[in-house]
């Protein structure tokens, strides 16, 4: 069954910039493995320092085996302290 | 620009059966409109009056004729009343 992830990020403010380009990054490769669907990366049109990731895995195995990619560890090394708060919320695709 | 739309529902607990049935025959029919690449519809798996739609449409021209077609009209006046609450969130998408 499909496993989608949905974050919702805050950025400090100063961050913005740099948090983009390696979320970005991170979105690419992510694409990229077998097991990810789709991977969207969203922003407030009223506030660069709201987004949101969409993120749908073939199952929560495809997405454990997300987060033994390098690009994401990396990803968590050098993007999430730019961060001001992150809140993961797992949902059921219905279709 | 893409215009992305996400949508937190709260469904009245005695309507999730209906709600879910309206909504599903909604997102399938979207999913069939010109200008929408994408119409998920999620549910908590914890929480099943918790909802969430997410929707991509190529602008925010294609949102409007999403909202004239008849199935949108018929999901307004037939599955919104079901609701607890609705709120809709507009994201542009970074990719």
């Amino acid at each position: 069954m499909s496993y989608v992830l949905q974050v919702a990020l805050r950025i400090k403010k100063e961050n913005v910039d740099a948090f983009m380009k390696k979320v970005l990054e991170n979105a690419a490769h992510a694409r990229g493995e077998p097991g990810c669907r789709h991977f969207d990366v969203l922003v407030d049109p009223k506030d660069p320092t709201h987004a949101m990731l969409y993120e749908i895995y073939d199952d929560e195995a495809a997405f454990v085996a997300h987060q033994a990619t390098e690009h994401f560890k990396k990803y968590v090394a050098e993007a999430v302290p730019l961060l001001e708060s992150r809140e993961r919320i797992v949902w059921s695709l219905a279709r």
